[in-house]
C-alpha cells in the first residue's frame, strides 16, 4: 500500500545552479510541498560582485531556483522572466541579473534572507519554498591532485583551489572539499524542512561545488543523516569538463560516500547514456543501501539537459518504489 | 446639481518628482480613476546613469509616482518600499533605486514603456496608471538671466543651462524653457487620458523642470488645450532656492501663461503661507479664467510639504466647485 504522502510528497531538493533548476522543474509537476535548499558559496559573475559590494549572500542560485518554481501563468512567467533578465551594457550594470538585485534589496529592507526569499516566492506564485543552505556567505576550497603529465609551471601536483567559480572549472581530481568558515550556521528553516520531508533529493549539478557542499554544513549534514525522509541521488547527464572531468557515475557516488561516510541512500536515478557500467553502478548504489533506477531522463535533442517530464516520471516511480528492472 | 463623475472623477495629474507624489497621495483618496503623466527629462542621479548606460527613459519620476499610488496593504507597502529602496555602497550600485532597475528591466523585456509601467502598477496594486509624458528621453534647456550683481567669471548675464538636474538648481531668472528634441512624440496613452479626463491637475513641483515641461510636448500641450476636462493648477508651498528662487505665486502663474498663452485654467489651489498678496493672485488667476482656493494644504510640522488629507479636501472642494471665500 502506498503511504499517504505519495500523492503529494514533501520533498527537499538540495543543490545549486542549473542542476537544481532541472530537479525543481520536474518535482514541481508532482508536488506542491517542495523546498529547495540552495548553495550560497557562489563567488562568480553577478552574484560574486553583489556579495563583494554589499556583503550579502550570493543570490544567483537562489534566484534560479525561484524562477524554476514560478507559477505557470502570465503573471508568474512575466515576473520570472524579469528575475532572470540580465542587463547588457558597457557600464556598471553589465551582466547583473535583475532578480539578484531584487532579492538583495529585499534582504536589505527586511533584514532576513528567508523573509526576502519568501516575498519573491509570493511574487512568482512559486510552488514551494527556496532557502539558503547557510545563513552566511561561504567559500568553497578544494584540494586538487594532478597527474604528472598535467603539471607544469604554476600547475603543481597538489593545489588548493579557492572559490566556487574556480573549483567548478578546475582540472585535476578533487581529493578534498572544504567550506570556509568550516562550521557555518545552517539555515534553521532548511534543517527543519529536511527533518520533516518524505524525500530528500541530492543532485544533479556541479558535483562538488553545488551538490556535495551541502554535506559540509554540519547542521544540515546531521539533518540529512537523522531525517526519517528517504534519500534520492540524481546523477548528472554528462561529466564533460570542469570539476568532474573523467569521473564515472560510480566515481560520483564514491565522492558522495567519501564526504558523508555514514549517509544511507535509498535511490539513485541515472540516465543510461551517462553510465559506463550498469552492474558496477548497481553495486556501488547497493553498498550505500540504494536501488538504481535507470531511465532516459535527458531531453531528446542531444543536449545534456534533463527533460522535466521524464525526470518527473522517474521521481514518481522512485517515490512509489517502482524500480522495475535495470 | 453635481455632475455624475464628481464622486469618482477621472483625474490626470501632470508633473514629476516629490511634487507629483504629493498630488497623487491626495488624489488617490478621492478617485480610483487616476492617471499620472510624468516628466522623462531627468538626467541626474540613478535615473541619469541608467539613461546614459542603457539608453532608456529616465525611470525615477515614474517610479516615485507608482510608489505614491501603491495599494495600502502589506503587499503594496512591501513592494513599494522595495521600489524605493536605494543601494548604498562604495561600488557600482551605490545610489541606484531598485525600482528604477526593475522598471528598466521590464522595458527591456517587454519592449514597451507603457506595458512595463502597467506591470509595475499591477505589482503594487496601484490605484491608477502611470505614464511617461513622451516616449523618448528628453533634455530640458533653460535660458537664464542674471542680475548684474549675480554675474562674474563663468557666470554671464545670459546663459543656457542644459539638463533637468542643472535647471532645477540654477540661480537667475528662467526666461525661456525648451525641450530637446523640440517636437518629441507624446505618449499616446497620456494624450488619450488628458482628452478623456474630468479634471487635469498641474503642479505642485519644480515649476519649470517638472511642471511647465509638459506644456512643451506639442501633442500633450494640444490635448491640454483641447480637452473638455477642467484644469487645476496647484501652487508650491515654498519658493526657496533653485529654479524659482525669488518668484512669487503670481510669477508662477505668469510663467505658466507665458509657456501656454492660450491655456484656460479653472482653479488655482494655494496655501496662504506661500502667497504674498492674495488679491493680486486672485486677479492673476482670474485673468486665466480661474477661481482661487486658498487653503492650508501644508503639513502642520513646519515643513514645506503637502498634507495628503488637506490637499485631498482642497481638491474635493475644487472639483465640486465649492470655492468659499478667499
Amino acid at each position: 500500500m502506498r503511504p499517504e504522502w505519495s500523492k503529494n510528497p514533501a520533498v527537499v531538493a538540495l543543490g545549486g545552479g542549473h542542476g537544481l533548476s532541472a530537479s525543481l522543474s520536474a518535482l514541481r509537476l508532482m508536488s506542491d510541498r517542495l523546498t529547495a535548499v540552495v548553495t550560497v558559496a557562489d563567488d562568480g559573475g553577478s552574484s560574486g560582485r553583489l556579495r563583494d559590494e554589499l556583503s550579502v549572500l550570493p543570490p544567483g542560485d537562489l534566484r534560479m531556483a525561484l524562477a524554476a518554481l514560478c507559477d505557470d501563468s502570465e503573471w508568474g512567467r512575466t515576473w520570472s522572466a524579469m528575475l532572470q533578465h540580465r542587463f547588457r551594457s558597457d557600464g556598471d550594470l553589465d551582466n547583473h541579473a535583475v532578480g539578484n538585485l531584487l532579492i538583495v534589496a529585499l534582504w536589505e529592507l527586511l533584514g532576513d534572507p528567508v523573509a526576502g526569499l519568501d516575498w519573491v516566492g509570493k511574487l512568482l506564485g512559486a510552488r514551494g519554498r527556496v532557502l539558503p543552505m547557510a545563513s552566511v556567505p561561504l567559500v568553497v576550497e578544494a584540494d586538487v591532485r594532478r597527474e604528472p603529465r598535467e603539471t607544469g609551471p604554476g600547475r603543481p601536483a597538489m593545489e588548493t583551489v579557492v572559490g566556487q567559480s574556480r573549483v567548478a572549472v578546475t582540472d585535476g581530481r578533487i581529493e578534498q572539499l572544504r567550506l570556509v568558515p568550516s562550521d557555518p550556521p545552517a539555515s534553521r528553516e532548511a534543517v527543519e524542512a529536511v527533518m520533516e520531508a518524505d524525500w530528500v533529493v541530492l543532485g544533479p549539478g556541479s558535483w562538488y561545488s553545488s551538490v556535495l557542499v551541502h554535506l559540509l554544513v554540519p547542521d544540515l549534514a546531521r539533518a540529512l543523516h537523522d531525517t526519517t525522509a528517504r534519500r534520492c541521488v540524481t546523477l548528472n547527464l554528462s561529466t564533460d569538463g570542469g570539476e568532474t572531468a573523467g569521473l564515472t557515475a560510480v566515481d560520483h557516488l564514491e565522492a558522495l560516500h567519501k564526504h558523508a561516510p555514514g549517509l544511507r541512500i535509498d535511490a539513485v536515478v541515472a540516465d543510461p547514456s551517462a553510465v559506463e557500467d550498469v552492474s558496477e553502478l548497481q553495486e556501488a548504489a547497493g553498498r550505500m543501501g540504494a536501488g538504481l533506477l535507470m531511465r532516459q531522463v535527458r531531453r531528446g535533442d542531444g543536449t545534456a539537459r534533463h527533460d522535466a517530464l521524464r525526470l518527473a516520471a522517474a521521481y514518481r516511480d522512485v517515490f512509489e518504489d517502482v524500480f522495475g528492472d535495470v
